[in-house]
């Protein structure tokens, strides 16, 4: 049957930077992969069934935030005020309909109110606290502050809260150099040749003036469109902002010819570098190509394929 | 002497939509080209001095920030809540360096604080009160409630404040049909083949939810690169930032070969026409080709060319 030989895939990330392999201990080293495990499944299970990729991405990206050492949903860093802001985005790529939403605290799972604001809300972008409000009247599940405790991130926090300085990444190894950009995001290609993208965050470590990176950004931190790619990126926001990484990916397959593999890797090691701006991304296309490209010294990462099998990695 | 026939411009939009003459008085048509006029005069002066492009950009989108009969600074419409939520962005298209700002209720003039932003607080975006206290901090002028209180948009509000209903314009004829989405934004290059970007809105009239359009978001709303063009957006944001628009036009010109005019026209009056996105651009490239398209039934605009004199127009 021509039908079942479609390929279908997902592919993850838990966030790009300077992980070092000498810093890692082997406990820490399994549990990121169980984590990163646990996400591909989720997501690996419903493309199985015939599920859309969209619902894919979601359960993945809800599994990354629900596991705490990935600085997305429950784990997320600390703001300058000792509480957590998060941002999240999710794209559809057969109908390029879209969600986002940025500066939230309370949501147990950013990625599913993005899902909710694209369906529900007439709208694609919402912020703060009034998006809140409407989460809890969208029935969405709230969690207190001490759900998104992570002893590790409070640590952290602690080590630079009286300072100006704020931290890209969710390390506390600042002092080894270790840089960690702890975005975790999901592409998926289904069954019916669809294919979506999703990302979280809980932003940067001591992060002050409400800022907003590039995670909740169409176009920058997340896109998806059936004729071209769908991309989820992590990374030093700023720049991915300025370079407009997730569409810019898009363009050059749409306007240059480029393939997946070549115009990720023109955008993420060459204008990326040129700019100053380290991080990574995962994308797929509908035909099932995937690419995991990253300019930085480690990204966690992994996909499940139908035809290629399963893979999860850390290091360059 | 070659340095003195280079062509400096600015080209200003002051929002899009069902624009009819017919409704139009006389009078409130001069007033709405005085606006248009003061915003170009102030952009064209700095250039004509040898300023800045980004100079320029700012120095008009001020003035069209101060003038209320714009939906941005002063004249901004009023939320669900009965305030103002405003949001701008800025791009240096010699370095892609940009600056945004999404929801501050109190800041005069908000493409003043997102140049701040860009070049002081070490990030591109912010959003919200975090972002308005960081504006006091770095002496941004601030106002009261009541400086941005204007008559008509009051009205405009009280008309749909108990309803669902949000309106995306800035008008209180939706009986009639007329629809303006009352975002305001400039373009520029300079003496020395810079160009930059800037955008500015109010938002829409009793918004809800924290709602964050397409103006702050660089790439969408807003962009500039020396390489291909400078572009400010007005329009149904939801549909700009799901297009990705200000960089698809750039794109296009990059990747695909088009000129300036080609790459706008394929965006707005195709791309845009076929998701059903309402609006238009103001743009320019770095050899001072112009183009300002809409696929409304109008939009506030007008240029100042140092080789092609002045042109403000409204209706198609």
């Amino acid at each position: 049957m021509e039908e079942s030989k479609k390929p279908f895939c997902i592919v993850i990330h838990g966030g790009a930077g300077t992980i070092l392999k000498s810093l890692m201990t082997e406990q820490k080293e399994k549990e990121y992969k169980s984590g990163l495990k646990a996400a591909l499944d989720a997501g690996y299970q419903i493309l199985e069934k015939g599920g859309s990729s969209l619902d894919a991405v979601e359960a993945a990206v809800s599994a990354l935030e629900d596991f705490p050492l990935f600085n997305a949903g429950k784990g997320a860093v600390f703001t300058n005020k000792g509480t957590h802001e998060m941002d999240a985005s999710i794209m559809d790529g057969s109908n390029l309909e879209a969600g986002a939403v940025s500066g939230i605290s309370h949501v147990k799972n950013p990625v599913q109110f993005a899902r909710v604001i694209k369906e529900k809300s007439g709208h694609v972008f919402l912020s703060g606290q009034d998006a809140e409000n409407y989460a809890q009247t969208m029935g969405l599940k709230l969690e207190d502050d001490s759900y998104f405790y992570e002893a590790g991130r409070y640590k952290q926090w602690q080590d630079v809260k009286d300072s100006d300085s704020y931290q890209l990444d969710h390390s506390d190894k600042q002092e080894t150099g270790e840089k960690k950009f702890g975005t975790v995001g999901a592409v998926a290609l289904d069954m019916n040749g669809n294919i979506s993208a999703a990302t979280s965050t809980g932003g940067m470590t001591n992060k002050k003036y409400g800022r907003v990176g590039d995670t909740p950004m169409i176009g920058a931190g997340t896109y998806a469109n059936n004729k071209t790619c769908a991309v989820s990126c992590t990374g030093h926001g700023e720049y991915f902002i300025r370079a407009v990484v997730a569409y810019d990916v898009s363009c050059l397959m749409e306007y240059k010819g480029l393939n997946l593999n070549d115009a990720c890797e023109e955008v993420v090691n060459k204008k990326l570098v040129e700019l100053g701006g380290e991080g990574g991304l995962v994308a797929l296309d509908a035909k099932g190509n995937i690419c995991m490209s990253f300019n930085s010294e480690g990204m966690y990462r992994g996909f499940k394929h139908s035809e290629n099998g399963e893979q999860i990695e850390i290091y360059r």
